[in-house]
């Protein structure tokens, strides 16, 4: 129960900051408007890691499905929990979607270009390529998941888990982000996402349900492929 | 007694520092002009840790009477020193103010701008919506209540304590603060504004008091609410 | 065993992350396209921590052949690593620009700039001055070896050790990289120029060869340079 | 002799880097040009932080006679000292001057304007005002040493130290450096104003004596007004 709890406040402060940097930049009269990518990947960084300190005493501080499935995958957390893991970061990003909705209300009528607007919520591809996207999201959740493994995923809410869990998202978001907007996370996209086919938006358009399952599908094999070599690797020690 | 001269000193370094980087990003003719919102909000962030760590052998280091007041609200700051430190932070912030007008002094007469002016005193919104700006500083201040307690208020002076309280300033600033300029601390905002209406600044204009009231109300109300909810989670462990 | 997958796990990472903030900079209709030189000096700095962070378990992550030589040459590391070491390196930081290669697949043929196209992948000096350039790297490598062994190679791996690596990374990328591009390991050059003259790139020029020794040598010479005069000065404590 | 080597090694390293990044931002033709305010405050704290860990194991890691002055002052380093550690600072800064102009040697001679050529050794007002001038210098350096005294002047070298020292430069240049360009630190701007004067470089004008005298001053008045403060403060602990 305090672990859905923690995967749910946690998930929710992460998609709260992290899509807030987001639509802060893109946004028109915002007074971070077109600020830049620098700032999006330093603001999801740091949502990141505020999010990990907030949610750490109650649970691992996933907030992520592909780090959950890759965490259950190495046995380094019980299957039984990743249902309500997921179950958690999803109504916790929904819910997140739904507040940034409310605290950027003045701002969507703002803003006419729909691809802005539900970049606000979702990802898309700089360049639409299936195979390229997809590595993509697969790689920079590998590369998050080995880090987490490197610094014990039980010790992620002690000292500087999560500040070192923030480094990676914001090594990942200046290195390999610049394709596909690295969500890195299924609840990140598909949770506002939905969102952005429910609420009443002004100036929304469709919600690019064509590509919604590469950060759904490449995370979660990025992140158990990259657990699963990492955790091989570590038997070697 | 030294607790009023810690949350003195240590709001006067974090105003005199938070407000200086708006200062010298929108003022003209310094060196910073222009710079923009990754300044600011990196400058604001460093400044809370800056004054943190200069402050907390002193005091708690709340700096801050939404913080000050949530702390009271769950027990864990004496009802009795809510209005000596609420004084001393006041009186920090407005004496800030003070030395700033003095160190930026020849750049206010080549301001011509009456808003930038303004905004290098107290927070204004991008967009005038009462409750979405309500909503935006409640919000931010929330968060940052959250994560104090989730570091502990009795050692947020020691070690990473600090520079985590300068994160969660940071991901306000890059994710909810576009839309007010986050204020949430009352004192950082009402406390240069009085100080903005008493001065001889060159070219000034009004100090806005129609929208002085949320940046005071917003963030004591989210400051409080979120404290008790956070308390309430804490207390499931 | 362990120390040569440590070295090669190490370097992949870092020249998959570092070279991917290059690449995500210059190449066209990247969502981080033109964003600049913060970017890519903040993108190299965090790539190596995170590298060291993931590396770090498994060998002491010097994920440089001018390190190990170093090192080496100061007795720090066995001779006999010396030749594994660098092949573990070398092989990563090719295997790196093959998988930066598939990640940025698309963006390749919509980038028409030979030079952009080979800064990708390896660096080139803003003005050729063969003794400044060598200097340069010298230098700046020189800096690297001294922090490494302030802070003890044997805990690199530990605590805040990746975290100040990053730091000098940093400091060197803003402060002397911007004349050569701060290469300041040979294997981080060397192996993706091999890479590039081999890979089919789309619209890519050749291989500036020329060059190609001073971010080699340079770094060599500084390294050593740098590590026997540091040790010397610790000698006197 | 090991704290004097200490000094002059930390100075040196923290010119090389602080001035290295003002060079590689406003020279012409090199990869930094014009990136701006953001990568010098950066540049520079993280020069900082690299020169202590750097020098901190052989002496106090002050690298800058105001801080040497306000440590005697308050009885926290033997007078004896201070000389030595000043030639030290001095040397140091010299040195570092004379290395940065060969490091960037093919630049001066593209480079047309002597006002930026002096900007890379030395600062200089955005307005000259020499009551402003003054009062920022020593405000920065004051907080400096407030924030140094915090951390204990002793344990500068040890784990966050150095970090929480670039912290307060960053802070002190996004807030207050604005103005006058914050040397803060008599040796950093003296010994490369000399060597401005003295180096034959190409396309360089005269090197502004009548400015000198304020960030010389201006430092040493503030860091010793800071220190007697905050002393005194401390007492009442």
């Amino acid at each position: 129960m305090t672990q859905f709890l923690g995967e749910f406040i946690g998930t929710f402060i992460l998609v709260l900051l992290g899509n807030g940097v987001v639509a802060g930049n893109i946004l028109s009269k915002t007074k971070e408007e077109g600020t830049g990518w620098t700032a999006i990947v330093f603001g999801w960084g740091i949502a990141c890691s505020v999010a990990v300190y907030i949610s750490g005493l109650f649970s691992p501080a996933h907030l992520n499905p592909a780090v959950t499935l890759a965490m259950a995958s190495i046995g380094a957390l019980s299957w039984n929990l990743v249902v309500p893991f997921i179950l958690a970061q999803m109504l916790g990003a929904m819910l997140a979607a739904v507040v940034l909705w409310l605290h950027y209300f003045p701002h969507w009528k703002e803003t006419k270009d729909q691809g802005l607007i539900l970049a606000s919520f979702s990802t898309g591809p700089a360049i639409r390529h299936t195979a390229s996207n997809f590595l993509g999201e697969a790689l920079g959740t590998a590369i998050l998941v080995m880090t987490i493994l490197a610094i014990g995923p039980n010790k992620v809410a002690a000292g500087l888990g999560p500040i070192i869990v923030g480094l990676v998202i914001f090594a990942v978001g200046f290195s390999l982000g610049p394709t596909t907007g690295y969500a890195i996370n299924p609840a990140r996209d598909l949770g506002p996402r939905i969102m952005h086919a429910l609420l009443p938006i002004e100036n929304k358009g469709d919600s690019d349900w064509s590509y919604a399952w590469i950060p759904v599908a490449g995370p979660i094999v990025g992140g158990i492929i990259g657990a699963i070599c990492y955790n091989i690797a570590l038997g070697l020690l």
